[in-house]
């Protein structure tokens, strides 16, 4: 049997989440899969970060080329965060034909029909489950198990950090610049969290929602967006005195007409099952023809989950490799 | 491209839901999986089935050894219900390398290891996504995008019927006896309600999430089991009164003495994602050691709910045909 070989580029959060999941639950990832695998190279030039996970030195480098150039990997996890540069990578990796599994919702987002292309050219799987709601299973749950349905209706709540400054505002009263320092404080939010407070974040995930669930690409920067900045205590309780909670929601809708979608601030009632996803869980609400009403529910963020998501994409990719 | 046949056995609500998803949604379905089928055969004795999903009166038959015996089949959805019958074609299928999609629970839990080892006698694949939440795609995605995760705790509202029933004690507050009536003239309960109401529904499928989600097969008889029928009123303003509902829970849990595992009345706490899924809805809660908390929601039976479930087994055998 092929021993797959993995690449992890970056060790911050989310690649030291991949890393702790594929070396602690190895033995029930080789069982479930049938297929062996390692850790072959790691991309970091902070070595407390490879001392945090007890990883080893001798796989580690400082060079892409040398990951993107051998003939030894198999997968890349591109967990670096950015832009530009992790773009030209996945692109490299999938012409060579290195499937690539990536949480990077703004890289895909804004360069999906690139990728799918280079993916297509290198014969290599390009998946990124972890993009849209972190350790919820969706993306892929949409595409295989839910692909005999039409969807006309998705209504997510896909970032932690707002979702836990509105229910701190609702909850405890606070105004939104507290509740935005207290997320700071539990960290919950970036330092600089202006993607996620302005719905830029929600965007480009609703961008990866809408191209899988709808077969609709619309660029996120084409997408209304309104985040929560403006969001007064006064507008939580005129809501709540209607029975709604405000919550910032990401709506895709196919019509006759055509499709609607924006990102913005919604009162939302409170037997919706949305409105009882609190704190800094995320929910995506689907309306498919055949299934009905589904809601998926989990944490949209943190090493572990983000972590699940990537390694459920690499399990993916070694099975398909065993066929 | 290999044309998939499919046989479909039993055109009741299930079949006749499958039937229905096939034929609408052939378009969505044809382009995602980049593979072609045809409905190549019905086994149903009933004509007026026939009729209501206008179906092609000349792939009809009543021989089911007419369809086991062709080399023509390459998938049977086994919706025909019962247990000695459908069991023994479905052993015989998949010996024959037929693969086989069921929403059958009782017959799948209480034969698993028997048809398992029919499936890799044959070569083929059994699926039963649609034996645990209907629609709601749990089965595989625990197989699959989840198998980086050790499940610890699995907590669901797995029976349309009771849950119906209960919501209606607690918000209409009728009696069990009535809410039952009234659950049977809405159609959310059979007409010999006992499978529902003992909670034996409840127990096969818990059988099939431990043996699926913590690799640990118990027979359903071997689950202790009890139902709803003794619930009373005052039980459930009891519950309400300390901020909890009652929740007919299907649980698992793996200690480090073992697993423990029960079908019961419990009271839940208002605040838990679980309490809020009312009526006939179903939902599962699990806890994985790197994705942490997550649940599903949705409708768990009814003919395109199903049906859907059952369409994204055969998508996935599709697939699989295709590599």
């Amino acid at each position: 049997m092929k021993k797959i070989k993995i690449a992890i580029l970056g060790m911050g959060t989310v690649g030291g989440g991949t890393y702790d999941i594929l070396t602690k639950n190895r033995d029930v990832i080789v069982e479930r899969t049938g297929t062996d695998y390692e850790i072959a190279k790691i991309l970091e030039k902070d070595a407390r970060q490879i001392a945090k996970h007890d990883a080893d030195i001798s796989i580690v480098t400082t060079d892409v080329d040398s990951i993107l150039e051998s003939d030894d990997i198999d997968i890349i996890v591109e967990a670096l965060g950015g832009m530009d540069f992790p773009v030209s990578i996945m692109s490299r990796a999938l012409k060579r034909g290195i499937s690539v599994v990536t949480p990077n919702k703004a890289a895909v987002a804004a360069n999906y029909d690139m990728l799918r292309k280079a993916a297509e050219e290198g014969g290599a799987e390009l998946r990124f489950e972890a993009a849209v709601g972190g350790g919820i299973p969706i993306l892929t749950t949409i595409k295989e198990q839910l692909a005999g349905n039409r969807f006309t209706d998705i209504k997510g709540i896909l970032n932690g950090t707002t979702n836990y400054i509105l229910t701190n505002m609702l909850k405890k009263g606070q105004k939104y610049e507290d509740a935005l320092e207290s997320a700071k404080e539990n960290g919950f939010a970036e330092p600089d969290p202006t993607a996620d407070v302005e719905g830029i974040d929600c965007a480009n995930k609703l961008c990866l929602l809408m191209v899988l669930a709808m077969d609709k690409y619309v660029n996120p920067q084409s997408i209304p967006t309104k985040g929560i900045t403006e969001v007064t205590m006064e507008d939580i309780q005129h809501a709540y005195n209607k029975g709604c909670v405000i919550k910032l929601i990401a709506h895709a809708k196919k019509t006759e007409s055509g499709y609607e979608y924006y990102v913005r601030p919604e009162e939302i009632p409170l037997d919706h099952p949305l409105a009882s996803v609190s704190n800094e869980f995320n929910a995506i609400y689907l309306d498919g023809d055949a299934v009905g009403e589904l809601m998926f529910y989990g944490k949209g963020a943190g090493a572990l989950p983000t972590g699940s998501a990537i390694v459920g994409d690499i399990i993916a990719i070694m099975k398909d490799k065993q066929k």
